[in-house]
């Protein structure tokens, strides 16, 4: 089972100027075969149908921890697309004209079915499926499909964070990239343990080197791209058998974090009435919040 | 972000006679359209989308921790497929034959794609989608999806109960029936908060009384029918400010309990080697783990 | 705009044996590419984007008239569907193996998200897609499509028929294949009205005669095989203009009949508690509906 | 089955200045998940899999009738779209460059696929799946649905409004909200009379008053807020058990109309020759249509 | 089993300006259900499937060697693909905003997914599907489906001939619409000889005549309208028993070419740094291919 | 473009006893993600989409040739379902219950869709999808894509000849496991000169040892382990600069062969009346066929 925090990993920007096509372009990196879903999912459920769990403990725990630290890129992504969308239509609730500016943009659903939101869909508006989930159950396999997803999940981030100068894509794709890397090199350096093929020497893939990426360099300076954290208050804690030795790029030590990061608070996402989110009169809901709160003595 | 533990919420039983065709059934309740893949996202976007957060700050609480409930119902039904799918086929490794008792089964790709584990699909085989995710950023509306979703879930695992009666699928069924209840509950009281309208009416839908289910009883008695958790340690602390007052079958006062329960461990998952799960020789890769403890100092 | 009439266009026999495994072969009938909802919705939206209407008028009342025919075709699937899983489990509501019985038949689905009903979906559990309607608006084009459409139909209704020995599969095949054979006339004539080609010559296709199959007779003795209903109290009389001349076959006179057949009462589908259909106690609703049926001095 | 009225529900415009980006977003009302295929198609198989009809009479009636007044509205979404089409490329059939002006649409396939006209996809181009049709069988489950689909069909339409002011979308929309306003109320009195719950506290839902649109206040004005037509020559009459009582914004009345309205003929459909609907010489067409006319005494 | 020959079956221009709307447009040649995998892997499978393959080789060999044919298709719009996205984006690689250029186009995946290249989707961003393949073993079906299906495929050819004037799109439409017009041709002897149907009569479909487009003209000029290649070394020599006669637009006899046509080297594909395609630094992978040619002694 | 052989690459056994379930499982190697669907098309993809071909000459070699040997292995797959199917139902055609044999089979498609006959589908009757294709145009990401499909595929393999034991279905996989292996090898040595990445250790993968299978060993005996052939009369020399060195479990040495294999005849698919394949009375067809081979001198 999970406990939920709060809190992003990594800070992300307020609302600015909105861009619904950069948003657009930015759920590729949440619903996307290579998406930060499909990272999630295939973690999550690989760990789900690990067999013999107690005889190969360090490489469940990898596969266990990595897959909930996935649950907060998924979280990022959507921020950000929210972030993005924010403003972006700026009429009057059930006025006609209200979102033309936005009958255009390239992913209508994200105002029609959404509230300016996020959906489970890539960059061409379809939808995420279960079958980007490869699980056969085969440890060697699994490890081998997750460093292969995570090179393409690389791919992409770089090719939005090419494709899309809004701030917000930018710190996202910026912190994406470094913990990304991170992955890669977990799943590398199992694979060599099990094997001895030194999938190290493919790294990175893009060869873009992560630290040419300014919104990169902040995090590797704090040293994002030696860590795994361990998302757990008490388990997954034979992670350190396998994430250990030199980072294939810099040689700096691999070390695994025994806590999860601290966190940021999500970016404000204000009302958008035109779409209804939370409401075409938003006071309305706030006042019967406020009304609840008080009754229940949290004010 | 999430922090993950190890445990599951409630207790399943351990492999015992394989039921492959049952297994395909339950996996309805994982990947189907009103399956816990669609209650986990839905509510899990729903928070990641919703707006005017702290101005509706008790209603976001709510749905974010159901949310997080949600992932440890994923992870049951999964453990349940699993364990069902155990010793299915017994063959030896490599050999023609091996999965021949498999061979009519309803989902091959259960042991085809995976290593007789679970799939992110319904019971015909189809892939859950990002289309199920309803998310329309309108608080009134994503409650009223809710309370319909919770109730097609009900009914489905109402029927998954009575089509298959192995062990480990009545034991999931029994408790996922009395969780998914308090969810109806629990959007039914935070309409009502919103608009006065009464679904509560409207419940248990369909009408079979819980614990008219001998496997719910041990659950109610425990009071697991009232009491909503709240999943995360610090956070999502002004649900109470919705959900309380009577239960709507029995009168008895709902509770927000602060911590998640204990849980119980994942029951055993073999190897099986003719599935190639964890590997056709799992004692090589329980070596190397062993190895690797060691080197770590943890053993 | 349509209006509804609440009779068959066949008769269908009453529930007997249930047959689930054959009901899921005749889901093809319904959801499958060439099954109803595809004949039935190819020819709707080529009526409604229908352009030059007025100038084409003969050709547009053809393909708009044949539409509504094949509402009641997609009626008629369902019922014989309806029909043959009336019965295939018949346990007591809410209890453990209640749906035993039907675990491993083709479509759980039918069972899990239907109350032993029809879905709109094909024999492999897949649902009917809108992708499968060809509206190119290209009147020759849409045509040739048609007869190809009503081709591949005839194609899976004599599979269906071969094998689904069901006393409702067989009086559904039976009829359908005859006014199958109606609507291929009729876009072979179209065509030949604007082309001069002959597509007569590829009828029957497949080639086995109609009036080989028995549960065809009936129906070609009450002269059904020669008949163009025209579904519709004033409107799309210029159908005369193409369809006229002789049956392929026969030789007979093709005729335009000015009104709708007179049609069936429904087959009775009795309550199926056990998937709660219409509920698990259904006396209470019938209560409810009497007394509402009182109040409105219905009765 | 069903008898076809070569008339429209209510009164389009002409085909003006064309608008295919908002086009490709109306689109959403016809395949969207709430579009009108959606509530067509789930009321008709409701109806097809209603079990104890006679038990029920009533219910079965209203869902019924309403789902044959939903064919209705794919027909005006349908003559929208190709009103808004209509012109939108203006080039010789044949000539490279014909359809340059909307090679940078958002949706293509309107018009390689298509004619110049309305597809059975959503607004981001994806089908209409048979995978959005809801019949459980159970009646309480049921009608929650639909009264859940209607909310976010509502929410759809007025989106759409705001997004897409040519005067064809308006008008639709206009019509649209107060019918299925109508169906919100008679589903919610269907509920209400079954288990007590009272659902029309969430009426309207988006909460924007129906009245505030212009649009919708001539159809107010005639009272199609109130109305329920019995769509049938003779069926359904059960209905007015049901939809009785106090409209939940106005207190007026609720009336079941003995007879569907009265309609409007199709707005004008003219020849678009470059994308050859009905070809690319329209003259042809009519010239032979005349011929046939004349030689079946039509003339 | 097939052999490769490393060029193409017409001449496309090199990269100009590059087109990348219009490239979103022409991959509905490609991945729609009328492109060009679609006639590739229906005459494929067709011929994989096809029973009594002795008793009826001239039509088996028909279907096989069009099949053949239909690879060197799919690669032509690839190619042109290709080539209208040369240079559409063309940033320094790793650099934010490098592909900013086409963050608007109507395919993002052309470069997020692929690396300035073809995608096996549809002119909407939808995938090809296997669905699209009919292949019924019913051999007048299977020849009555391929007629409509190069009808079909007709109409999208010459709609994306009128709407994307690029270079590349119209060089390769005039040369698709030509070689389309030979099978239509093909099938439609087929079925004459088998059935006595008169299709010829229905070509060309749609009605414009091919030697209406400029750039289908040099083609039929060399006679490419009245061929149909063998596209094999030894087999498929019962095709001129059914390919023969007049041509039903010219009268000129038909003629089975005995070998496949020279062929023309592909138009240069430049590297895409900023998509990494072959790599961010292209020149490091033409060194290591150099070395290693040298080591085999290729150069 | 390519030439088609009319032969296969290995020899398959004649029809013998039926085994459509099995049959239904053999999908996966066809149809699945891992299926020869997907490495024929990922590699053929790759390669129309490779750019600095000229540069990077002996990988395209290397990927577009492969792709040309996986053309034969759909066309094995699609053997091997046909044979497994022939005579498994045997019914007088247009007879009720000529097929009821097969209305309980996974895939009923196989008959209603098909003539017994292969489909484009995967083991849980799902159509193969253009989304199964990587073509990100980066060489190292497509290689290490491809060196894990063909582990994916591997794996699949296994499984499917541990499932099902008829003849045709163990010399299938039998022979594609060996030539799998060597793409394995292929796509290891390839990256392993680009990178220095040693993918060499994770062969084989699943690993259990090709020689272990009865059904690899003959092949193995003729050193198919160790020959690449260039399918090609002229084209792809520059593979030998890749394709060399020892094979990594044997240390023989790998080859290039020149020339495509000899291959072998197709096994005899004869008619199956009953599903129209490829008539109802086959000896129609084979008559108009000997008149036409006789028209045109070929008797």
């Amino acid at each position: 089972m999970i406990l939920r925090v709060d809190r992003l990993q990594t800070e992300l920007p307020p609302p600015s100027d909105p861009d619904p096509v950069g948003a657009a372009a930015v759920q590729e990196l949440l619903g996307g075969k290579f998406g930060e879903m499909s990272t999630f999912m295939n973690y999550t459920y690989q760990s789900f149908n690990f067999r013999n769990r107690q005889g190969a403990r360090p490489f469940y725990d990898l596969v266990a921890s990595i897959a909930a630290e996935e649950f907060g890129h998924i979280e990022l992504v959507s921020a950000a697309i929210n972030t993005m969308l924010t403003g972006a239509a700026d009429g009057e609730p059930g006025a006609s004209g209200a979102l033309e500016g936005v009958k255009g943009t390239r992913n209508t659903q994200q105002f029609i079915a959404g509230g300016a939101g996020a959906l489970v869909q890539d960059s061409n508006g379809r939808a995420w499926s279960g079958d980007y989930v490869f699980s056969s159950g085969d440890l060697v396999e699994d490890l081998t499909h997750n460093f292969f997803l995570e090179t393409g999940a690389r791919n992409n981030k770089l090719k939005v964070y090419e494709m899309v100068d809004h701030p917000a894509a930018r710190a996202l794709t910026g912190y994406l990239l470094v913990r990304g890397g991170v992955h890669q090199v977990a799943y590398a350096r199992a694979l060599e343990n099990l094997t001895g093929a030194q999938l190290m020497k493919l790294f990175p893939s893009p060869k873009i080197p992560t630290d040419k990426i300014p919104e990169c360099r902040p995090h590797i300076e704090r040293g994002e791209h030696l860590k795994l954290y361990r998302f757990s208050p008490e388990d997954y804690k034979e992670i350190v058998a396998v994430f250990k030795g030199p980072h294939p790029e810099t040689g700096e030590d691999l070390v695994v974090a025994d806590e999860a990061p601290e966190g940021f608070p999500w970016p404000e996402a204000p009302p958008e009435p035109d779409v209804f989110a939370p409401d075409h009169a938003p006071d309305d809901i706030a006042e019967i919040a406020q009304k609840l709160r008080k009754e229940a003595g949290l004010d």
